[in-house]
């Protein structure tokens, strides 16, 4: 074994930082038979500097993360900050003077992953980020070399445990969305501003990272079609049940089926109760794989929290430095494939619809005409009544969702529909 | 990309074999782009050479696997023979030679793993054997890399979807171990001999390797407890309902409290059904796996078939033939640790014992005796009376296999105990 050791710098020592920095530490002995060296811990970049980080030596602190990258004798960088700017800024300037990086930043990933792979490989350095999408649940590494010889078709997945604990919560309690929200907040599941994770923003950028590895292309952020789950209710999850189904927001990366575009969206779903999904209850994560030779595999796991995350920084931490001694890089960014990414219009799949309507006879016949003439075709229609007004919920077989968008538009344009209670996607079958 | 081919020699043309081939051959652009050089078939040793092999040039079959692996040009050897003996032979000669090594042999890996790491790292070539555990999941991978900086403190797995699909069937229709093998026998999930599946052969290999992999120590398979599932009855699955549980053939993989020594045990348990194992259905796989930084991950897939056992295979296939254009090795045995494997008596766990009693005073007081004696606790009892002849149902607290042993010793030299109908162990809670 190499007893001079790997240097380490970390940008960032919050929740996950700190529980790296206490790992390296605790484990060290560990991390040095896996790598074939020692680590040490080199200097860490934080905001305030003057805040007492237990088991860190205060020699390390700066808050010029600028010049910690650039010293010239570290090998790896950690950048657990989150964000765009400073976080690219400074991978950049790591690559530069000669570290590799392992990072935790999904959005950055997800905006800006191709030209910071591009500035790896032009210095001849890893960039790693099993920790960016799903926490501890090894799903980059998986993805990106297990089945580097088999071809995916179909990432289907919960990748934000806030959103799964609010609708596991509404779910197993009949609990509204905002008082499931309520609870997440007191319980430290959702953030002051759960804006990120609601809004599906944060799910959004696990879904373009893992659609770029899943079928060897680009996928940016802003391909991503992103519905949040604030307007999730009880009666939807009402719904739901009569269906056999529970509602789960989920990540869908697809492959058409002429294998030459893809598909990554965003956005509560319903999925029938015997799907392996349905049953990922509060802030787990779970992931779904469907591929030609190796056919349906799951991922599961803490999607979050620090040590979960640190887990899987760590995990890249040891690849990043034995191939650091080995003079080689793990594999890069591999977007050969260079496929179109869809809108969401030409995605292909089932609609549970619920419209407020008249109650009188002939209603029926002009809301099924509509879906007619739209080329979308009925599987099963409810009909109940009560005080002269009725609700109608209709479910349709695969259809695309423009046909399913303009079918909508035009049942809101008739006299005897008094509103679209709601719309949703039905996955997982 | 380099244009000169890696030539890869397949040793064994079955059902894994030649979907290898197939996949080879069909996704042979992709596989060049993620490798960076195409992959050529050189040779196909196998013992029956007559045998029309679709999509397979005639002209690349062998019988004389020998000189196949000795060739000087070969790159990668891969192995699906399976058994010990010519595999092993064939593999150290292929490391000699200059090739590196895919295998999805189980047996051999969990026999002589040790020695073939020592015979690859000698001559710096790769060892890798992802389809040896649970098919087309990925899982040594995860193990070994990704979790390579974290603690990994117990494994607890279906890894044999033989075994669980008759379960599953007792589960689910009630009918007997008999019937349910019979019909595994007829859909084609069972061979012709189940010895190896049934009686918990094949899945003790693959605790052995799951064991060395994440504890970072040499576990054999002779260091495998191991029981099969031939005696589990209608009777038990009932047992297991009214508890609320299902029975599992379990791979049990756990580090001691005191983190110095090592279990490995195969045997048929019960686990809660809320427990994610207990709704894996039919010939599924899935591993659970805990860590102190990750938490409970889970990895679900098809633990056998050509098809994901090929995905493996060419998972690994592809590693390797970047690392040796790298001109690099991944990481080999690791067994730093070098832990106790400490006998099936130091097992802690939980039991579930039924036993047939005379149905008169005093029994009770009897069995108690003999447990208290022993220092098992007991949890539960349930008795049941019937024609002078009583069932007593005991659940016990936590004990070591060697106090429960002695337990069921002493009870069974009682008058008034006319038989110990069955003990299981209860895990997962």
């Amino acid at each position: 074994m190499r007893t001079r050791p790997l240097k380490v710098a970390l940008l960032g020592c919050g929740v996950v930082g700190s529980e790296v920095a206490r790992i390296m530490t605790t484990h060290a002995d560990d991390l040095a038979a896996r790598i074939g060296a020692p680590v040490e811990l080199a200097g860490v970049a934080v905001r305030r500097p003057s805040k007492v980080r237990e088991g860190i030596d205060p020699a390390l602190v700066t808050t010029d993360a600028t010049a910690l990258v650039k010293r010239g004798d570290i090998d790896v960088v950690v950048e657990v900050i989150g964000g765009i700017e400073p976080a690219r800024g400074l991978i950049t300037t790591a690559f530069q003077h000669g570290a590799s990086v392992v990072s935790a930043n999904k959005a950055l990933l997800a905006q800006d992953g191709a030209a910071l792979h591009a500035v790896a490989e032009e210095h001849g350095r890893d960039l790693y980020y099993e920790a960016a999408v799903a926490g501890a649940i090894p799903l980059i590494r998986p993805l990106r070399e297990s089945l580097a010889g088999d071809k995916v078709n179909r990432v289907l997945g919960i990748v934000n445990g806030t959103t799964n604990f609010i609708l596991d919560k509404m779910d197993s309690t009949g609990a509204g969305y905002q008082e499931a929200l309520d609870e997440a907040t007191a319980l430290g599941y959702a953030e002051a501003d759960p804006t990120a994770d609601v809004e599906g923003f944060d799910a959004a950028a696990k879904a373009a990272i893992l659609a770029g590895i899943a079928f060897h292309t680009r996928v940016r952020f802003d391909d991503v079609y992103r519905e949040g789950m604030a307007e999730v209710t009880a009666a939807d999850f009402r719904s739901a049940k009569e269906m056999g189904c529970t509602i789960k927001l989920l990540a869908i990366c697809e492959r058409a089926a002429d294998g030459g575009s893809v598909t990554a969206r965003v956005h509560p779903a319903m999925i029938p109760l015997s799907h392996p999904l349905a049953s990922v209850r509060g802030a787990y994560n779970a992931v779904f794989v469907e591929s030609d030779a190796a056919g349906q595999l799951m991922f599961y796991g803490p999607g979050a929290g620090g040590s979960p995350t640190a887990s899987a920084v760590l995990g890249d931490l040891v690849a990043v430095c034995r191939n650091r001694l080995n003079g080689a890089t793990g594999p890069g960014e591999s977007a050969y494939a260079a496929l179109t990414v869809s809108s969401m219009g030409e995605v292909v799949t089932r609609y549970h619809i619920s419209l407020d309507v008249a109650d009188k006879p002939g209603v029926l016949a002009q809301v099924a005409t509509v879906f007619a003439e739209h080329g979308v075709s009925i599987d099963t229609v409810r009909q109940q009544g009560k005080d002269g007004e009725a609700s109608l919920v209709v479910v349709t077989h695969r259809a695309s969702d423009a046909s399913l968008s303009g079918t909508v538009e035009a049942l809101r344009k008739l006299d005897t529909v008094r509103g679209v209670a709601s719309i949703m996607r039905v996955e997982g079958e």
